[in-house]
């Protein structure tokens, strides 16, 4: 899809606040109450007996679930908000180009975590971020079976339920835990980068490593404080929008695996409390190569 | 210390039902209500500034609170119960022996997860075993920030909450999320044997590795369903206990890493819900040696 020059407009009045002082307010409204909404749909799935199918490898789950909840928070956004473009986990691996421009865009996980909700692991979530002029503007995390929801707005804070959240501010990777995820990838040479670098973190002493199954919980937990590093390749943009809003709104740095500005589209992050953790960590750990999101 | 041999007598009577027809009900409801009272001080202490020093190595961490929750568990328990024996992890640390007699046995983890809980993430446990004639009877582990009991008692089943526990049925590794944590060595064989491990059951196909850093809380998930195996190097009598008998009151099966009859004190484990699975893992993994509990 081209981007359409009239919803680019749009998007740069509302950004500039030509539709009011909070242009995005509703829209960040609507997302809470469809994260919240799309939880119930998914706490519920959980007790029950699932199809699984699979995508870019035998460790690329999908599910109907999958699919149902990203087509009801599309279908009640493109209702609410006609002219908005949308990125969405299930959409792109239909076919659907994941492109970003000026347009004000949803980007969507319906599921994050979907091996963890195959398996009943109670760690998932949906994620909700929105992005004008191609900015992100917030994003919206629900962890489904705590019922944690985690928001942030661009200038306004991030927060747990009602809890202000707030980064570690530990910049000495001795006294850190890190969190990182495996990535579909499971070939050897991917294999031995995944665990070479584990190794090079925990050479330098790192507390320790966590591997939870769901990117968009441990960029919550990072948020939260609770971890003071997160470094993936093979993750998406769906999994990165949300809650790179939430992080930077808690203070924390967001940016490229080789130390440079983050690339939402690049398939890879580190994020971290302080920008000197986040370059420790860049310069440590060995690039695992991933197709961009916007390469098709 | 010798074992006391009134002491065993008294196990034994007790164990054949000579003290009534339940014979332990009490000590598993005392458990139950000091494991809460534990998770209250833990979740509590979870927002508060620590003061951290480490034990055996500088990824061994030990806090104020675990002596202080450590201390207050058995303090009551030895004023209720004045015959009975401990093994505890911090009494371990600072020198106690560590060996199961045939007498009554508490063997208590007061914060599992010292790591997380130090950074506050929130996957932290009390976990409280109870053995006699080294039989497991009983265990209670509590989640404490997501309040959740779960509880094994020899012959009656497992329930988190009050929902019976039912491991999974899975015997493919293909289809298998497995659980595993680091262990406190970090020195440079230990980090390949570890890593190689994961490496090994990846190229099987294994769904997913997840590493949540508790043993306790990873075989409870085990005992709930929501993953396939666990199997670990350098855990602890204290991490095993209460878990064994959630696991198999759950119906799963709890076994030495050399796919031989699980040894409490051996300090290695796996744990799945199929033999099949269980053995699968004990064929591939390599062994990662650490001394004994009960050698000094």
């Amino acid at each position: 899809m081209k981007p359409c020059e009239e919803e680019e407009e749009e998007g740069r009045a509302a950004a500039a606040g030509g539709g009011g002082g909070d242009p995005w307010k509703e829209c960040a409204e609507v997302a809470v109450q469809l994260a919240r909404r799309a939880g119930q749909i998914i706490r519920k799935a959980l007790t029950e007996e699932k199809q699984v199918s699979t995508k870019t490898s035998a460790a690329d789950l999908v599910t109907e679930t999958d699919h149902f909840v990203e087509n009801l928070i599309i279908s009640v956004l493109k209702e609410k908000f006609p002219s908005h473009r949308f990125i969405a986990e299930e959409s792109t691996a239909a076919g659907s180009k994941c492109v970003l421009t000026d347009s004000p865009t949803w980007i969507i996980d319906p599921v994050d975590g979907t091996c963890n909700f195959v398996h009943r692991f109670p760690t998932v979530a949906v994620s909700i971020g929105f992005a004008v002029n191609k900015e992100l503007e917030f994003g919206v995390i629900y962890h489904c079976t705590e019922e944690r929801l985690y928001t942030g707005r661009r200038g306004q804070g991030a927060f747990c339920n009602d809890k202000r959240l707030q980064v570690s501010k530990e910049t000495d990777i001795s006294k850190a835990l890190i969190l990182t995820e495996i990535g579909p990838k499971r070939d050897p040479a991917t294999l031995k980068l995944f665990l070479g670098n584990i190794e090079r973190l925990l050479k330098a002493q790192a507390h320790g490593v966590r591997v939870i199954g769901s990117s968009t919980l441990a960029l919550c937990h990072l948020a939260s404080g609770a971890a003071d590093a997160y470094y993936q390749f093979g993750l998406h943009c769906w999994d990165l929008a949300a809650a790179t809003v939430i992080i930077r709104e808690a203070g924390g740095t967001v940016i490229d695996t080789s130390g440079g500005p983050l690339d939402l589209m690049s398939c890879r992050v580190i994020a971290a409390g302080t920008r000197e953790m986040a370059m420790f960590i860049a310069q440590e750990i060995q690039t695992i190569h991933y197709r961009r999101d916007d390469e098709n």
